[in-house]
Order: structure tokens, then C-alpha cells, then sequence
């Protein structure tokens, strides 16, 4: 497996567009389009919060029921969440434009929103919006890159990954792009995530990928605690690169996983590291757990907690609330039989061994926790499972945006 | 029941003192002593935090198995936490001194601790203060002020709260103080809590009855969403207002709990008021719901949502977040049938109705939600059940307080 750059226009048969719709931001890009040359199989994963914004219970219905699927339109600024019967009627129409425009049936279009909840889409700027898409979509990075920049929100980078591998002599490319920022806390977040690929692959082992590997990637990150409405993450897969088709779970299944797995890790940390006034990706490993769920919890709880959160922010190796986050999991585990780390570029030392601080020097700890990737690493010294949960640290930008935010 | 003003030192009987010990801060009260002129059935519920500060074992074991107790020390500072066997022996060794300066059966001396985890406490330290305490303790109101300063850490006003209720021509009086302010999710919080009253109780109704109020009350607020390692609560009931002995669930039992509910909601909002950083207290009712659990799951999954607290602190009528964490709560229900209410003092308006914002002015909205005590109503139109939290809005003090907090 192979880096590669660019995002969800790197695998065969994919374009993209990016433009400014007014849907409620001024002059920036405010909707996308992701479209592929041919049919796509597609999986989908979504927010497991009871209240679904409307484009959710679209793609829901699209994923499970229509066989492919080939465009995806999507708009920042507006969730298109908690606006009852008009705002499902909006995903109808907006799909409706793109379908007439397309050249498509309607169970092909898949919609996306991001943005404010309770406030409705105005429906004549998004079918503008959607020609105009229509009209500027192209190949090419420079068309991905304008898709990954309009579906941002308070998101400072866009976030973009892609990969190759080979099955046989065919060479099969997996990209993505995704948007964070806050209410992230996946429970597949206002997380969109978009992954394109060439793979010809059946749909059941399409989506069993995806469903398992968010368990690990997605879902282990948080940048506030808070599950969207609107948490959507889509795989499209056109078989444009003419490989022997994925339909059982081979060597070259393994493959796709592993290309998949990077793609969604990659993704996952930058998400992550650009939470709502982040200044460091902060990312806790839990090694030796007695089982791979507790590895998943314990890691998770603790780049959840505040206190560490606003410690990591500080620099101050207030390791306590670590333990003190470990403590109120959920898990069982004796602390006086356990080990903490700091590490960053600069090395690793222990902070906390029996029960106790060790011996550890503040300075070198500062400097580790004033690197822009904080690590932490757990061992439980119970069993062989391990985890990795990533987060970002608690800043005044954080209260800032979220004080202002709909204004 | 009649509220009054005072603290611990209210009911009869009982002393207290609050003294500058140096134990890590400087120029300033941070040791306490709670004393009863006689013995005293006692109950005490604890973190349920896997991480157990040393003096919360303490604490355990002498009120599980010793029949009486009558003095409590207490110091601000260090929490005594994640010290090994190091920090055992200074309980034991605080313990012993108040023991014989007191002269107690070491069995009948309480001891609690609040502030930075990891630390060890200076012992020598410690055992002054206690001198200094014992010396220093007084009955009345006074005193009681004192104590109340001693425990505090980031907290900025002492909370105190006190009331009495008549058992036949007998007044019972019952009075109370707490620390609160970071590290505040209790599940019985850093909260420490203390409670006095000159009842004639059996120890297993006072167990009881404080067990079954705290899920009401301290367990009901959050600051931060962190389940502290040294959260306790006690009630010390000594006798000296020598009513018929409360041995029954009967009618004067159920004034006893009526007093102990006040005291605790009393101490519990005051604790969410005065969490680090806030500039509100930040309640949320649940109205209507299926079961008493789905009540308290809900409200409380709103005053922890980060964006919800944020947007209280920028006074936004940012709803969409409220509905998005009671989505996210863990209970079944229909967004499209249920209300949202804001109210303050300045009035109630209702904000979401049958899926969709209702059609109320902004204005109205910002100025309730710029009141110092904002509360949000939730209608389920589920059931009968009904439950109550308290937080704070996320404000960049809280982000000062604790990326600085250690140092």
C-alpha cells in the first residue's frame, strides 16, 4: 500500500466540484459535489443519535435500498437537523435537481448537511447551487481539493487522504475527504466523511468494512462529547479499476480493509488534531487490556475528559486526571498495578508506576506536552488488547467559537 | 420545615474550625475540623471512581464498620489521591493525632481531602494543623463560616445551607457544607460534602435516607463531565436534639428526609452555580418522561453537552444543541413529539414543537438565557416521570482555571 496525494477524485471515474451557494456563509464555498463516471455499490455508516437530521434518513434509505448510487450533494452552514417534514422535503428536491441534471434515477443521489440544526435550507439557493456544481464538475485534484474546502465549517484545513494497492496487475486507488470540527464525537459525528474507490467489490463485504473499521477509527475520536444529528461517513466504490471483484473475505479483501483502515485512520487524527480551537492532537493509547472493548473505553475516556483536555492545553503534565478519567470508565482495574507515559518527538518517560508518581522531570514533561501531538500511553498490564483514541486539547477558542457560533 | 441561616454548626452540639495549615497554598484558611460534642451515627456515600483516594478508603471503612463517629478533618490543597501506600499512612497518621488531641477512639476520626491529585501531603504539616484545629474549635455560626472557607479550592463563595423541622415539641436541625467547583460529576464529585444534625436516628435509616436523596440531588449536577477520586458526603447525626428515636420509615422519618433533600438541592445548585469558571447556573427539567431513569438520563445529558454549556455562556438560543444531547442520551424517544422551553425570571417561551422551531423571537430568547439561573424545560409526553440536573455554562475561565490549575 501506497500514499498518494489527493482525496476523493484519485480513484478511476471520480469528480468533484466545489462552489459558493450562499446557503448561509458569504463568499466561501458552501456546497460540494462528489460524482462517479459509473454506478457506485455504496456503504454508509451514520449518527446513532435518535434525532436524525433529515439528509441522514435519505441516505439511510438510499444506502440500504438502492443498489448504486453515483452522486453526493452536500452543503455546509445549515444541518438540515431537527426541521421536521420541509426539511426532508429539501433532500427530496435537492436530489430531484441533481438527478434531472445528472442524468440519473433518484435513488442515486445521496445528500449530505453540515451546519447550524433547526434552521431551514432555503431550497432555491441549493438547486442553484446544485446546477452550478453540476456545471464546474471535473477530475483532478484541483477539483477535490475544491470539494474538501466547501464542505468545511469551522474546520481550518480541509482533510484529505489517498492510497493504492494492487490486486494482481490492477491498480486499486481509495481517497477521502471528510469535515469535523465540533459536536464531534462520532457514534457511527457533525462529521462528514466521503471515501471514493475504483475497487470492484460486492456490497455486503463493502459495507461489513466500513462498519468494522470505524469501530476503530471514526468512532475512537472526540473533540467535545457531543454525537451530531448529522454524522455520515459514505464509501463509494465504481469497480473502475477493473480488478477481479471483492466477493469473499480473501487476501485482496485484506487488502481493501488495510487501504480502507488508512484512509479512515488518517482522516480520523485530522479531524482530531483540527477540533474546535485545537492546538495539539492529543492521542491516548491503552496497551495489555483485558479486552478490546475496555482497551476502546478506557483510551476514549480519557481524551474525553475536560480536565486533561484543558491540562494538555496548559502544557501541565497534571497526570492525576489521566488516572482519575481511567477511574470513572467504566472498567475494572487495579491502580496500583499499572504504567502512564508521556510521549512526543522529543521521547517518552514514565510518569506513573504502583500506585505512585515516579520520579519523572517536569521540564522534559512539559516540553513533550508542548509538541503539536501529544501522546499518552496506558498499559493495564491485564491481557493483550489495545486501543487508540484520538482527541485535542481544550482551549479558549473552543468557548469562543461555541459562544458565537450561529451567530 | 423553616430554612436557616448557618452551616454544620447549626444543630446542636456541633463545633467546627477552619485554619491556615500551608499545606500547599499560602495565606489562606485550608484545613477544617467538623467536631461533635457527642457521638454520632454516620453515613457517607463515596466515588464510585475505580481510582479511590486514599481517604475516601479511610472513610469507607470506618463508616461501614465503626458504630460511631465525631470528628471530621479536612484539608484543601492536595487531594491525597494516587499516593500508594504513602498516602494510607497519612490518614491514618491525621487519624491518629485529631485521635488523641480530641481524645477519640481513633475509629470515630473521619478524614477528607480535596485539590491536586498525585501530590503526597506533608504529614508534619497536617498533624499542626489538627493541633491548631482542635485549639482553635468553636460552636456558632462563626466557626462554621471558617470550616466552610477551609475546604474550598477554585470555589469563590463557601456553601452552607441550613434548616429545621419539628419531631413532636422537639426541633431537629440539620446544616451543611460543601466544596465543589472542578473535577464535578459526582456519582456518589471533587466535591466533599458535609452534613450535621442533631437527630435521633438509627444508622441504617441515615444511610438510606442519603443514599436514596443523593441520586436526586449531588448526582444530578455536573461542572465537567470528570467523576472525581475523592467525592464524599457524610451525615453526622449526634442525638442532642433528643426527639423519640427515628427507627421506622414513618411520618417524622419522612421530615428527615424532606430536611436532608433541601440541604442537599440547596448544596448541589450551589456547587453547579459556582463551577470553575461559570457565570450561570444552567438547569434542566425533564417533564413527562417514560421512567424516572429515562428523566435523570436526559436532563443530565443536557447541562454535560460542551456545545450547550457554551452557547449559555454566549447567551445564543442555540436549542438545536439541546435537542442534538438528548438524541445522544441513550433513550428512545420521538423528536417530532416533544417541547422545548427556555425560562428565567423575565419568563417562558417555547422554543421547538412537532419537529420544527417555533416561531419565537430571538430577542426574548438571549435576554432569558443572560439571566444568572437559565433553565430549559423538556416535555417528553412519554409518561408521569419527572427528573431535574444543575451544570454551568463552559466559559474561557474554566479553560484559565484548569490549563493552569497545578501550577
Amino acid at each position: 500500500m501506497e500514499r498518494i496525494t489527493g482525496g476523493v477524485t484519485a480513484p478511476k471515474g471520480f469528480e468533484a466540484a466545489g462552489v459558493e451557494a450562499g446557503i448561509k456563509y458569504k463568499d466561501r464555498k458552501d456546497m460540494a459535489l462528489v460524482y462517479s463516471q459509473k454506478p457506485c455499490v455504496t456503504a454508509g455508516v451514520f449518527t446513532n443519535n435518535v434525532v436524525k437530521a433529515a439528509p441522514v434518513l435519505w441516505d439511510k434509505n438510499i444506502v440500504k435500498n438502492s443498489p448504486y448510487a453515483q452522486a453526493v450533494i452536500i452543503n455546509a452552514g445549515v444541518a438540515n437537523a431537527c426541521t421536521g417534514a420541509q426539511g426532508y422535503d429539501c433532500c427530496k428536491r435537492t436530489a430531484e435537481c441533481a438527478a434531472q441534471e445528472l442524468g440519473l434515477p433518484l435513488d442515486a443521489v445521496l445528500v449530505a448537511s453540515t451546519g447550524v440544526i433547526g434552521m431551514q435550507i432555503p431550497v432555491d439557493r441549493i438547486t442553484a447551487g446544485v446546477k452550478k456544481l453540476v456545471r464546474e464538475k471535473a477530475e483532478g485534484k484541483q477539483a477535490g481539493d475544491r470539494a474538501a474546502t466547501a464542505i468545511m465549517t469551522t474546520d481550518t484545513v480541509d482533510k484529505q487522504a489517498a492510497v493504492q494497492f494492487q490486486i494482481g496487475d490492477k491498480t486499486v486507488t481509495v481517497g477521502g475527504m471528510c469535515k469535523g470540527s465540533g459536536m464531534i464525537h462520532p457514534n457511527m459525528s457533525t462529521m462528514l466523511g466521503f471515501i471514493t474507490t475504483d475497487i470492484a467489490i460486492s456490497k455486503e463485504l463493502l459495507q461489513e468494512a466500513l462498519s468494522e473499521d470505524v469501530k476503530d477509527t471514526f468512532n475512537m475520536i472526540s473533540v467535545d462529547g457531543d454525537t451530531s444529528t448529522n454524522d455520515t461517513l459514505l464509501v463509494m466504490a465504481n469497480g473502475m479499476a477493473d480488478n477481479e471483484p471483492v466477493i469473499s473475505r480473501d487476501e485482496n479483501y485484506r487488502k481493501f480493509v488495510e487501504a480502507l483502515h488508512e484512509i479512515n485512520e488518517t482522516l480520523a487524527k485530522k479531524m482530531a488534531g483540527d477540533g474546535e480551537g485545537a492546538t495539539a492532537l492529543f492521542e491516548t493509547k491503552v496497551i495489555h487490556a483485558a479486552t478490546k472493548e475496555d482497551a476502546r473505553i478506557l483510551s476514549k475516556a480519557v481524551i474525553c475528559s475536560s480536565l486533561t483536555k484543558a491540562a494538555i492545553f496548559g502544557h501541565d503534565a497534571n497526570w492525576g486526571r489521566i488516572l482519575c478519567a481511567l477511574g470513572y470508565a467504566g472498567v475494572e482495574f487495579d491502580p496500583e498495578n499499572m504504567e502512564l507515559f508521556f510521549e512526543g518527538e522529543s521521547g517518552r518517560i514514565q510518569i506513573y508506576k504502583d500506585g505512585q508518581a515516579t520520579d519523572y522531570s517536569e521540564e522534559e514533561a512539559t516540553r513533550i506536552l508542548s509538541e503539536p501531538e501529544v501522546r499518552v500511553l496506558v498499559d493495564m498490564k491485564m491481557g493483550e488488547y489495545e486501543a487508540c483514541a484520538w482527541g485535542c486539547d481544550l482551549t479558549y477558542d473552543y468557548v469562543k467559537i461555541n459562544a458565537d457560533y450561529r451567530s
